[in-house]
C-alpha cells in the first residue's frame, strides 16, 4: 500500500448562524490537519458553507500561512462563508441528488473526511451523507463540530458559541443597569434588552449572571419557556422598581403569550421554516409605559451579541478549538458518523473533557432550558443554573488591536482570509 | 489668617446622561482634592446629581478607601447617580430660589469649590450659580467639567465620554458586518444599527471608522445632520449589496426627512423638553424591505453603547481622568467659571493638552458635526473625520474581571461606593 493512498483531503464547512469563536474551531481543525500531513492532504473549505460542496466551489486553506490560521481564532463570523441551507426536506429524490452530488464533489477533489461545523440541522445532513456514502460504498468519514450559540444541542454539556454570548449578554446588561440605576430617581426606570434564542432561554438566562452577591441587580428575565403572564410580569416590575428603583428586563425575542403566539412576530421565515423574530423589546417597554407609566428604554443586540469576539469568554475560545482539534483526532481514529461533545468533569474546580457522541443521538434534538434552572416564578435563575453557566463564561480573550503608532484607530485588527478557490475538475455544474 | 480659613470643602455632582468614564472624571477630582488636603478638605457628592445640592443629600466620599476611589476609574454610570434636573426655566423667581437653595447649602457645608460634571446644560448651570455667589458675595470658584457622549461641547476638541462610544459603534459594526458578511448569500443582506445623536452626528460618524484600508466595510452612516432622501439611501444600499453582497447601516437616532421630522418619534419628551427618540432602526429596515426586498435585521444600542466601560477608549479614559484633576488644580489656582477643556496639540503622533475656557463661551452651545467631516454625498465621512475620531478610540483599558478561583462568572468586577450620607445642617427641605 503506497503512503499516497493513505493521505485524503478533507472538506470543512460552516453551517447556519456564525459565532464569535466558530473560526476558533475552523483553527483546530485546520492546525490538526496540518500536523498530521502523513495521513491529512488538503483541508478544503466550503464556499458560504454545503453551498461550496454543492457548486464545487472549494477554497484551499493549504494557501495560508501558519500565522494566518493562528489569527483564525480572533476573527468573528464565518471565515470562509456559511449559509442557511437545508438539504430538501420535501422533495425527498431531490434531497438525495444534493448529498449524490456532495459525494460526487468529495471524490472529484479526493476527499476522505467531512467536518460540518454547525447545529442540529447540520448534525442532520452530515449524518446523511454518512450514510449515503456508506450506501454509495464511498469511503468518507463524516464529523460533526458543534456550534450555536443558542446551546440547544443535545450529548454536549454545552455549545461552542454559546459561551461568549452568555458572557455578552451578562456584562452589557451589568454595564447599562449601573447606568439606569444611577439615572433612575428622575429618568428611565424601566430598561429592556431584547436578545436571541428563538426557542430555549439559554442566551437570556446569562441576563441574570449580571447580578451576584457582590453586586445585586434587580434582572427580571423572559424566557421563552415560560409563557408570559403581564399582571404578573408588570406586579414584578412595579416591585423590582419600588425596591431598587429601577429594574432590567432581558426578553428572550422567543417569549410567547399563553396561547403560543410570539409577543412580536415580523411574519416572515426564514430558509428553515423558523418565524423570523425580532421587536419585542419596544411591545414590551410600551406595556409597561400604559400598565405602570414608567419611562423607559429598550435595546435589540441582535448580532451584536454574536458577534462580539472582543469579549468573547476564554473558555468557549478553548472550547471551540479543542471541538475542532479532537475532530479530526476522531477522524484519524477511525470514527464516523460521531460529534466530539463537552463533558463536564467538575464544577469547583471546573474541568471538561471531549468525547465522541453518536450523530444519530444528536441530530433534530432541541435541548431547552431544564425546569431546574428556572426559579420557581419564572423570572430567574436557580443556583443550579448559575453553577452551570459560571465557567462557561470566564475568562477573556482579547483580540489584537490597531493601536500601533500614528495609523491605529483602536479597532479590533481582525484579518480574514485571502480564501482562494480549488480549481473545479467536474465539467457539470448544479443549480441550487 | 488660621490654616483652618483656608481649608474649604469642595462639592461635586454629576449631570445628565452619565458614560463609561464619568467615574473616572470623579477619580481625578477625588484624588487631586487628597494630594492637597492643606487647602481643600472634604469633597462631597451631590446624590442623585444637583438635587443632592438642593434637598442637602450630600455623600462623604472621605469614608472611601484610596483603592476604592482608583476603582471608581473603570465603574460605568454615574457613581453617585445623576439627574436630569433642569433648574427651572421658565418662573425665573423659582430658579433663582433654586439657586439661593443651593448656594444655602454650600455655606451650611463650607464648602468653596463646585465642580459640576456634565454638559451644555450643566455649564449654563454652573455659570449661574458661579455669578449668585459673587452677587451674593460668597465666595465660591464654580469649575465645569466636561462630560457627554454626544461630543457636542463647544471650546473642548473633543468631550470625555464620546471616544468610548465611537469605539463600541465602530466595533460593533465591524463585528456585526464580519457576521453578516459570511452569511449574506442566503441571509440577511442589510444590517442597521440604531446609535444615539439627537442633533450631531459625531456617534453615528464612528459607525463609518468600522472600516478601514485594511477590511473595507461597506458602511453607509445616515447623519442627523443629513435630511434623509430615501431613493437617494436605497441606491446607495443596492449598490452597496451588489459590490460588496451585503450592507451595513449606521442611522443616528435623530435623523430626519426633508421637512425636519424624527423618522422615528415616540411622541414623549425628556425634562429638557427634548423629544425621547427610539425605533429608528425598524422604520429604515421596513423601507429597505419594501423597497427593495431584502432580508435585514436590526440592532438598537441605546443604554449597551454609553455603558460598556469594558471596551472603553484608553485615551477617553486618560482624558476624563485629567478634565477633572484639572478642575481641582484650576480651582486651587484661583480660576472661576471656567471648563478644563482638551486642546489638539498634533495629530501625528496624537498629543493633548488641558486648557482653561471660559464658561461663557460653553454654556447652551451645540456643536455639530462639522461639514468637511460629511462625505460629499452624505453617507459617509472624509479621511478629516477619520483623522480626528482614530485617536479618540485609541487603546483599551480593560476593568477587573470575576475569573478567580471556582467562584468567577466572568464578568468585569464593578465595584460601587459606600456613598455613605453627611448630616444635614439646615431645618428647612426643599421641594423639588
Amino acid at each position: 500500500m503506497s503512503r499516497q493512498s493513505n493521505r485524503r483531503n478533507a472538506f470543512y464547512a460552516q453551517s447556519g448562524g456564525v459565532t464569535a469563536v466558530i473560526n476558533a474551531s475552523a483553527a483546530g481543525v485546520i492546525e490538526t490537519a496540518r500536523a498530521n500531513k502523513d495521513r491529512i492532504g488538503k483541508v478544503y473549505a466550503g464556499r458560504d458553507g454545503i453551498i461550496g460542496a454543492l457548486t464545487e466551489d472549494l477554497i484551499d486553506t493549504s494557501k495560508e500561512s501558519a500565522a494566518a490560521i493562528r489569527r483564525l481564532r480572533y476573527l468573528p463570523g464565518g471565515a470562509f462563508g456559511s449559509c442557511r441551507y437545508k438539504l430538501k426536506r420535501i422533495e425527498e429524490n431531490r434531497r438525495h441528488r444534493e448529498c449524490e452530488r456532495i459525494i460526487e464533489v468529495f471524490a472529484a477533489h479526493d476527499i476522505g473526511y467531512f467536518f460540518y461545523n454547525g447545529g442540529g440541522d447540520s448534525a442532520d445532513t452530515c449524518l446523511k451523507i454518512s450514510r449515503l456514502s456508506k450506501a454509495l460504498n464511498y469511503p468518507l468519514q463524516a464529523i460533526h463540530i458543534p456550534k450555536t450559540v443558542d446551546n440547544d444541542l443535545p450529548a454536549t454539556d454545552n455549545c461552542p458559541g454559546f459561551g461568549s454570548v452568555a458572557k455578552y449578554v451578562a456584562v452589557s446588561t451589568r454595564e447599562a443597569s449601573l447606568d439606569v440605576a444611577s439615572m433612575a430617581r428622575t429618568s428611565t426606570k424601566v430598561f429592556i434588552l431584547e436578545v436571541m434564542g428563538r426557542h430555549a432561554g439559554w442566551i437570556a438566562a446569562a441576563g441574570a449572571m449580571a447580578s451576584d452577591e457582590r453586586l445585586p441587580i434587580p434582572v427580571i428575565v423572559l424566557f421563552p419557556e415560560v409563557p408570559f403572564n403581564r399582571r404578573k410580569f408588570m406586579a414584578r416590575v412595579k416591585r423590582m422598581v419600588r425596591e431598587h428603583g429601577y429594574a432590567s428586563v432581558v426578553v428572550s425575542e422567543g417569549v410567547r403569550d399563553a396561547r403560543g403566539r410570539f409577543l412580536s412576530e415580523q411574519g416572515l421565515t426564514d430558509a428553515f421554516g423558523h418565524a423570523q423574530l425580532g421587536g419585542v423589546a419596544p411591545v414590551i417597554a410600551r406595556m409597561v409605559k400604559d400598565d405602570l407609566g414608567y419611562k423607559y428604554h429598550w435595546a435589540v443586540a441582535d448580532y451584536l451579541q454574536r458577534a462580539a469576539r472582543h469579549i468573547a469568554s476564554r473558555t468557549d475560545v478553548e472550547q471551540a478549538f479543542a471541538v475542532g482539534k479532537a475532530a479530526v483526532e476522531f477522524a484519524l481514529a477511525g470514527r464516523n458518523a460521531v460529534m466530539p461533545a463537552i463533558v463536564r468533569v467538575s464544577n469547583k474546580p471546573y474541568r471538561w473533557k471531549i468525547a465522541a457522541a453518536n450523530l444519530a443521538r444528536v441530530a433534530n434534538v432541541e435541548k431547552k432550558l431544564p425546569k431546574r434552572f428556572i426559579d420557581s416564578d419564572g423570572f430567574g435563575i436557580t443556583d443550579a443554573c448559575r453553577a452551570y453557566l459560571a465557567p462557561l463564561m470566564r475568562g477573556e480573550d482579547a483580540p489584537p488591536y490597531c493601536n500601533g503608532g500614528n495609523g491605529g484607530n483602536g479597532l479590533p485588527d481582525y484579518a480574514p482570509l485571502k480564501n482562494a478557490a480549488v480549481a473545479k475538475k467536474l465539467q457539470t455544474g448544479f443549480e441550487l
